[in-house]
């Protein structure tokens, strides 16, 4: 089964919106037996929503459409569609209902052209959107002898997750049957893609023969490994992919970080309830950021105390109890300070591990002894404080992001290898 | 002036990854006064590529790719346009020089697969990357008498931004004359977009006799506003943008929390260093997300503090000095303690405010009393402190977002009304 999605926004074609819409819906699919076969970015035009139309038509029985149902007058969608489609608008009184209540529940006036979105064509079948005021529509179309449906939805997220979860997949797993489908993914950090590729090769070669297909996934920093099989009836999918995954765990070794698809943060998390530990943090250039990615997991609370961010020399002094003069011998961005940092966030929040960043992330501030990008990390453990010297780039965004990688990653490797002990 | 993309990789279809690579294109390239009229992401298969190219040629006369040239077997996109273009592959010994240094200043050994990414197209010309070991690719052939451009980059976002900023906009902007294009973005917070629509309706309706087009580009909390224009030759579209621009800013009043581009916590630093004000943070549900925010600024280390991120409760006692009997009567989500909290990290990191967030970001903790999303946040001010009840909703993540959106531009129009008074 083959979809299509086509998301529609001037802002998207400007550059001013992300698509994050497109791969929510591409993984949320996969999962359900849906190959998305292609993503097609619009402006809010008529006309090009009508040939962006016909063209996916032409390819998958399956289009799902976001963007251009808000209240202003940029947002053509709807008429569009309904034009294409032959049908007219007529008010949807149960969706007028959802519409009212939605304002009255946050005490706001409703407006004319809120009201308007309750007009709808009278051919399509709505799907209702408690999370806004643009409800979904359904239409149901014969091409060819065969049926077709082509759904539109709001582009907010959250509204778009929501119909999708609610109203489309249950539509289209009782339209259509599916065939089974099996992924799985792992995560593995500090090692090159293609060092990986080359580390596998053997492995990689034989895939093929075992009805296994194989994807590197590169961000900065780390691959994800998806590996996947589609049921061709007899055997299990999941035990073909699962044998051969197990195999790729052996090879990869201490470069796997989590062997599911989560982030470092949700591995991490995962590790430290695991092993009934708790962590503390203590930042300079990542700013927050280490704490930020650790509570952005949920239940993080059962695992992580607390952080000091110490932008300010003063604070790394005040709050982290370092040694005033050792900032001044050292500079901030030393050994010395960032070991100071992780014991004193480690003892002063009672945590089993502390971790502690103190660089120069950019893009100002370098020196020729420590130039952009040096970075240093500390790790305080009940056996005592490590510290690494990262040395990085010049993208103070990156930087960031790398250091927080580095950490999460560290400490991974650090309560694995003492849960190992 | 029209240009298409076209994003090739399995991952985008399956959802792991987000084409970020797009929409900054898109920007870069409407900056340039180079519209892009198409975006469209495709598997990593040789005939999708094929079609996709085709189709993108029938339409416009410059097509940017990106992805599909890693050193992996399932990276095709060097060989299908090889073979598309009619061309064989040649070892180019620049490249390959560039790719030997590329792995010595790394202190890694070089591998085949990185070797074999020098083998070129013998009729394209090579985009140098520095920044990895994939070069671009610039083809240029005839179309119906219309000389077309047609460059493969790799999918890595930092190798591509280098790309096209060294390589293809010189490159571009020496090929075709452009046309003057003239954008303006402000950005609004704390109003929705139908209401912003309605409160700007009579000037909206002006806007097309003006020649300026307008766009709302809605996210969770916050709608920007882009004004554009394109020359018409005799007069300036500059003036054209910018005067009506002046028109809404008027309208919209204190709902402005920007007057440019830019994110709402890259106004407030610009708002700090300009008042001459410094900032803290003492964070609980947050996480630290308001200080990765701030820090996330260039030049924020003027304005910025620190933070403290008191996740435990005990943490709120120890290093914020809160009350423990405030929290074991009223509760940690409570006015009384995030007021606490605001005034105790103002007073121990003596800064001129003090944001202070505590709440139930969810998905778990909430009771009758304090459903998931109840969330008080305080601003302690040289005047005083002031707290605020925020009701949001289930989902964590876009709690946190939310509830850093509305402190930041809580302190924007703070610091706006003191400097006004």
């Amino acid at each position: 089964m083959l979809a299509e999605v086509i998301t529609i926004g001037d802002e998207l074609l400007l550059g001013q919106t992300v698509d994050t819409n497109s791969a929510w819906m591409g993984e949320v699919l996969a999962a359900n037996g849906v190959a998305l076969h292609r993503i097609t970015s619009i402006s809010d035009q008529a006309d090009e929503i009508v040939a962006a139309l016909n063209e996916a038509r032409s390819r998958v029985d399956l289009v799902l459409m976001t963007g251009g149902l808000g209240p202003t007058r940029d947002d053509i969608t709807k008429h569009t569609l309904t034009e294409y489609f032959g049908m007219s608008l007529a008010m949807n009184h149960e969706v007028l209902r959802g519409i009212t209540a939605w304002f009255a529940g946050r005490g706001l006036p409703m407006l004319p052209v809120n009201e308007a979105q309750a007009m709808l064509p009278d051919g399509c079948t709505v799907l209702p959107n408690p999370r806004g005021t643009a409800a979904g529509m359904w239409f149901e179309v014969e091409k060819e002898g065969r049926s077709q449906v082509i759904i539109s939805m709001p582009g907010v997220p959250y509204e778009m997750k929501g119909l999708v979860e609610d109203e489309v997949l249950p539509g289209v797993k009782a339209k259509w049957s599916l065939p089974t489908r099996y992924h799985r993914t792992v995560l593995t950090q500090g090692i090159g893609e293609s060092y990986l590729s080359k580390v596998v090769h053997d492995w990689e070669e034989g895939l093929a023969d075992r009805g296994v297909g194989i994807a590197y996934l590169p961000a900065p920093g780390q691959v994800r490994v998806r590996l996947s099989a589609v049921s061709d009836g007899a055997e299990s999918v999941q035990d073909r992919v699962d044998e051969a995954m197990a195999d790729f765990l052996k090879l990869a070794g201490e470069h796997v970080v989590a062997e599911e698809d989560v982030t470092v943060a949700e591995a991490l998390v995962q590790q430290l309830i695991a092993a009934g530990a708790t962590i503390s943090t203590a930042e300079s250039c990542t700013g927050g950021s280490i704490a930020s990615a650790i509570t952005g997991v949920a239940g993080s609370s059962a695992v992580f105390e607390g952080s000091v961010v110490a932008y300010a020399n003063s604070v790394k002094v005040a709050a982290l109890g370092v040694d005033a003069a050792s900032i001044e011998r050292y500079g901030a961005v030393s050994e010395a300070v960032v070991t100071a940092m992780a014991e004193g966030i480690r003892t002063s929040m009672g945590t089993t591990y502390g971790l502690a960043t103190s660089g120069v992330a950019g893009p100002g501030g370098g020196t020729p002894d420590k130039p952009v990008g040096t970075i240093w990390i500390a790790l305080a453990t009940p056996s005592g404080t490590k510290a690494r010297l990262l040395q990085l780039g010049n993208h103070r965004g990156r930087n960031v992001r790398r250091t927080v990688l580095e950490c999460l990653a560290w400490l991974i490797r650090e309560v694995r290898t003492v849960s190992v002990d």
